[in-house]
């Protein structure tokens, strides 16, 4: 079977595995008091030209949104997010479920619009009646979002402009950071990422490694007692090491970006394969994800070969599927994926 | 240093990395819907004789505590946990964040007594009152305890017998299980667990695993849709993989009794050593946790060669600490360590 | 000054300040266990036509949103809402806080379609991804709405239709409800309500109580430990007293319907007079709120005789303003209101 | 049936009534933003003699506990109580259910000790793992205690002082306030609780109102949005003025201390008639709520003509019950329940 189902579907690159062989049987502290730990901290402060910033790992995707968005929003605020957003649509309610509401936005392209933002503000705070609704407190944004789509450093420049006059701090979801960052079309860095957010996180699961997430707060800004926040959600490992060894090896000789690098080189030939082949693209994606409508009976077909992921359906006869490449895509597996379509 | 901190300090068993190397390029499917942990589950099945259980892998003790007992819990009740249970006392709050009280009962060398139980529910449906009360609505134990001792085939028979009178789940918190079933001092097997308990868990974490806990349902009867439940407390693992592959590892050829023996034997070599030097035991524990009552002087000697836990206050002059032993314990360090006492 | 501001203005019909007066001295079990709650629940059964009915009384709207959906959901379900319904904009987040996402539908005056109702449910079930996505676990409707609209026999007819085929419990919000029982332009009626739904509320506070909701679950249909639930979200008046009194006031001898009615009469009176001096009617609406257009400098005129709701800005120039009629609307006052416009 | 019940089994003193019954039809905006709230406000500044003081009323004893707990602590923090603290017994959990973990100190005569307190947190912050436990974020006292106890002045300075140097909050509930204060064995005047206290209520629904508890923050330290933060708990009240036209009446020719006293004359005369008789009391209570022990035989004598509450089992053949007086307790009835002894 061609594997083009997700980002998650192997296990680590093997540079990772190697260091976990290696400092197997060193003892270390516990909940992330390990040197590993510490070490990978500053190596993604250097990434991000941020020497003051504070850097806690965490397990999984949906697990970081929740405690890092419930440990900076009080009680009676609620995130906005694109309607698409990852937390408004595929965490399973993991965010209302700490007590929050996510309050939506139209999506452009999987992306919210800073005049939108405004808007929503205004609105809030000229409503007579405001305090009898959720008041926005932070905004929730990713990058690369839900469709694959990139914000321009314009983009984020302007939506960090609209928060800082509001007060709202602004996290971004960066599940898939590596394949936005490696993106052809971006003018996007870390170091901007850092500079416009007021805390990101640092995908890891979907960009080579076993389990791990990197929270950055770049100016030194993690909410007091977040240790503690994650215990009680349920979210500090046991074992940190297991996630310091890896993001070390990550930002060891720059593995995050060649990871990165990778699946956009075979997603860009997987496109333009497609493209060649006539197929029509559901949206247009710079980065690992790509979003293609189909037919029905074509997919029956498809099915037999490769593992795809279902989106959506387009209309009765034809449906959206997602493909995705990986650090780990083979060329080959792309060239059989373009012959058999 | 000497490292007898806690049972968690060393990565895992080589034979967990060698399996996750050799199985790391194969794509799988997420959350959990991979061979790996299909075959894992088996295994557990069989071990556990229990041909219906369900089994759900998730990654860490307090969150498999947490997800478990909110999803047995109706909103209204609370789970009775002896006073110094983990889920009272170390968790950071995580079951009363879901909204659960915890009911605390006296602990007797950290365990529940059936009679104090049976007097709670008897106590709680005699008042008039009880409507304005927290419902006592399972009963959460751990085995080997927090102090390292061990429940009886009879006590967990007798707890058992209250708990389906008033119909009462039981949960076991196993993170140290393999520690406690290759006690000497045991009588109870996995098959009795199954039997007594209506879901108890495998730990991994403690006894050679990266990560991973292993909840075991044993009649088939895990609660519907308990993987969004686990989806929105943040505790579904992406590569659920990487927990099959691990349980897996540790299911085959008794590599989890293997490990939990080689810390039973590590303890009872220390606690020889430190018996023969005249050392105070605390409590006194049939497992891999030792309780040492010892001068703050003295300690303050040791600290500069071995890595032990705090426990609590003894008395002005001494403290108490724990030194732990496990899958990974040398025999030349508690050599070493018997000689420095 | 001309009060239009709401319905809940002024204090209580006198009726009912006379039975409280009157039972003052009696004293009476608290919590809802007195003669006069339960007076009031058979009185409300025979109004409903549903003999068999649980009958519940809370103290307000919010809070009986809340501790209704709350009871019903699961922990992973939220509650299906118009986007416009007040669970989903004007409670502060109070389903979120207790864990709950709002899934929102279009609102078409204020109504949810049962159509749209339906994709909702298939969608769902369609998609390959729904265990990680919020269960859709019963529906809310308010009647009338916040735009004062009325659903017809026959659109509540087919929503109750879609929500018992996919096992949906629907939840009406009555806060109102007596002044759409009373509205000329509909054709549905208590008994129909009790038919359609699994739970509703019909409306004291707004209504010409001094407070309090009875919620009805018509077909014995509470949920278990109901007192229990609702004490714990602190809703459980202590002297229930309060509540059964005013709610056997109110239905005894037609008093609830009587203060419907007057409230559309003087709404109808309104309406003609406004109409007939040109105002722009910003929603058409058969009950007792009326929603229109002023120009902004007149609105500040009129805001030295008429106290308001201020509702959304209709565009520079203009606001879109509330006009509420109620119980003790005066009949002058509306004459005073038409001339002063 | 002679009725001692409790203290919240009558209406309301006339003198409530009476102001309802002549503000009636005056309409006023909602939520408590109307001149008898205003009015109320300025009374209970002044009976604090606190100018500074916000006030915010609430309708229930449970529900208020809950808010003003839930507005002040961290979510990773808990509330210190007395092991027999309403909200730790009584409250169906209604702290829990807002995420936070309710740390029992141990009772004497209902009342936490300052040195107990002083112990918890030294301990907690020696702990070399507290950040794996539940933070003490507040301190909970009620005053007078469910054992009907009063804290002297000394005591109060000493947990005010303990709390201080803590930087814990300190909330006393006053349920039973009026009684507490009008004991011919306090020292202890609103203006020391004012003093002593973060927070406060005054409670009026057990002394001779209809419902209703005003929450005082003495130093104008309510928390911000605390508005936002009731109605998100369902605890906001629409007609408001039902709060503060009673607690206008309340603090108006010292009606509150009179209901107060009232009740005190009633329960020396029951104490002294009691204890001629050779009756047993469990408890030694200087308020209204008096704890006695009856031979079960006796009991079922007594039932057939008193009211009375159940509260725990004393010995196989005895039962501890309570029996309160109340603002509207009749001397006749006490001398009637005297006589039946």
């Amino acid at each position: 079977m061609l594997a083009f189902e997700n980002d998650y579907s192997e296990g680590a690159h093997e540079k990772i595995l190697q260091r976990l062989a290696e400092t197997n049987r060193e003892a270390a502290s516990g909940y992330g008091n390990d040197p590993y730990c510490e070490q990978a901290k500053e190596k993604i402060r250097a990434a991000c030209e941020s020497p003051n910033a504070d850097v806690f790992f965490l397990v999984g995707g949906t697990q970081t949104n929740q405690v890092v968005i419930d440990a900076y929003l009080k009680s009676y605020e609620g995130v906005v997010s694109a309607s698409s957003g990852h937390v408004n649509c595929h965490e399973a309610g993991a965010i209302e479920f700490t007590g929050h509401k996510v309050l939506a936005l139209p999506e452009h392209d999987g992306k919210i619009a800073a005049g939108d933002l405004e808007d929503l503000m205004k609105k809030f705070w000229q409503d007579e009646s405001h305090e009898h609704m959720v008041f926005p407190g932070m905004v929730y944004i990713s990058h690369p979002t839900e469709y694959g789509t990139l914000y321009s450093k314009k983009e984020l420049q302007e939506i960090s402009s609209v928060c800082r006059q509001y007060q709202l701090p602004l996290y971004l979801d960066g599940a898939r950071l590596g394949y936005g960052l490696m993106s052809d079309e971006t003018d996007v860095s870390l170091k901007d990422i850092a500079e416009f957010c007021d805390a990101f996180y640092i995908g890891g699961t979907k960009v080579g490694a076993l389990c791990g997430e990197a929270v950055v707060f770049p100016r030194g800004n993690m909410p007091k007692y977040f240790l503690t926040i994650a215990k009680q959600h349920g979210a500090l490992l046991a074992k940190g090491r297991l996630l310091g060894i890896q993001f070390d090896a990550l930002f060891t000789n720059g593995l995050y970006y060649e990871n990165g690098r990778h699946a956009i080189e075979m997603a860009k030939k997987l496109k333009e394969g497609l493209a060649a082949r006539g197929c029509q693209f559901f949206r247009q994606s710079p980065t690992n994800q790509q979003f293609l409508v189909f037919e029905n009976k074509k997919l029956e077909e498809l099915r037999r070969h490769v593992v795809y992921s279902y989106w959506e359906p387009y209309d009765e006869e034809h449906t959206v599927i997602r493909l995705a490449t990986s650090w780990a895509t083979r060329p080959e597996d792309v060239e059989a994926l373009i012959e058999l379509v």
